[in-house]
């Protein structure tokens, strides 16, 4: 099994690299920066048409979507253990959540950032203002079952669910309501934050500015 | 393995519940008419707090989310051969497009026909906007990909994402442009419609807008 990842700093691509760092999976890293418009170079476009990141090459055949890329890796690595194995009685709850993600808050996030470029400027104020209102509901749910203290989102462990979630965490840091200016999340950002891997993949992606303060874990 | 679907015709179940009957899988179907507002029901909300359809109660315990609810019945239900098998080559793509219909065609049609409720009516019509150029982009997308003349979209057999293409493709039917008007589109919506599983979905929910004519198959 081989990859190669195409990946930019903090952006979509983020947990799948952070996934393949966490399970020390074999994988060539390649950077596309979205801030110098490299995602619109002819050469990415034919790996990617829509020009967005992630792409991972899995044996040869370039694959899209970062939550569908989470699922075929916890499949095809099962024993490093970051899905519910199937048939076990915490697979549909995995499910649900990765789904939950990739339908509701990565799109509300799509159209905070991109409303402008995706869609008409004259309009870009009220999608955004749905966006945010949006994602404020996705904040209180996983407020909401995170409040019984559990370590991880799923079955008492770390799986692909942590990775999207923090990952759409840190894209709040510069939205008006913060992920981490909420405190029923505080405790599960400091926890998942202070992972070996997530330091790993922002000093891989040259990123410090949603890190844990130093001496807190 | 039990199974209890709540479901309101036409809505985002139907395509859960053309995979039950595809796959002759037993269930309990409850009716949960969102056109009379009975999803705001407080004995549904208890198992559905978003008030949305489906909610598939699986072994007792209530599940939501369609497109996470197809892959849980797939991997429940292997020999039903309703997804490509786990390490099979068509595995990514499946993965992908069930997640692209969820992140991109899913949301962008809940803007189209909720963004009054969602949001702020005075911003709607700039969400609708929005929400349409999405939703061609993602038939343009579509077209492409059967151009080549495939039977079905993955693997050369049914599989959930036809389930969930067909259901998207009958929400334009009332819409501006219409996936029916897309020439491209046609041959593959004329013979998903023929499956006799298709039939009798339509029969089980009392629809009949959105058929082949008689003696087209």
């Amino acid at each position: 099994m081989s990859y190669v990842l195409y990946y930019s700093p903090g952006a979509a691509s983020m947990a799948v690299h952070w996934m393949l760092i966490e399970a020390g999976i074999p994988f060539e890293a390649r950077l596309i920066d979205i801030d110098t418009g490299a995602q619109h170079d002819p050469e990415y476009r034919r790996l990617n048409p829509a020009g967005r990141v992630p792409t991972l090459i899995v044996d040869g055949v370039p694959r899209h979507e970062s939550a569908a890329l989470l699922m075929l890796l916890a499949e095809r690595h099962p024993t490093a253990g970051l899905a519910p194995a199937p048939g076990s009685p915490d697979r549909a709850e995995w499910f649900e959540w990765m789904v939950f993600f990739a339908n509701t808050l990565l799109p509300a996030m799509r159209d905070w950032f991109y409303a402008d470029s995706d869609g008409d400027p004259a309009g870009a104020q009220a999608v955004r203002a749905l966006a945010e209102r949006r994602i404020e509901e996705a904040w209180e749910r996983l407020g909401a079952t995170l409040a019984d203290g559990r370590a991880f989102l799923v079955g008492g462990r770390l799986s692909t669910a942590d990775f999207l979630a923090l990952m759409l965490m840190r894209w709040t840091r510069n939205m008006p309501r913060k992920a981490t200016s909420r405190e029923n999340l505080m405790p599960y950002i400091i926890r998942v934050r202070a992972l070996p891997s997530f330091i790993e993949l922002n000093a891989r992606e040259g990123l410090s500015d949603w890190s844990n303060p130093v001496g807190q874990a």
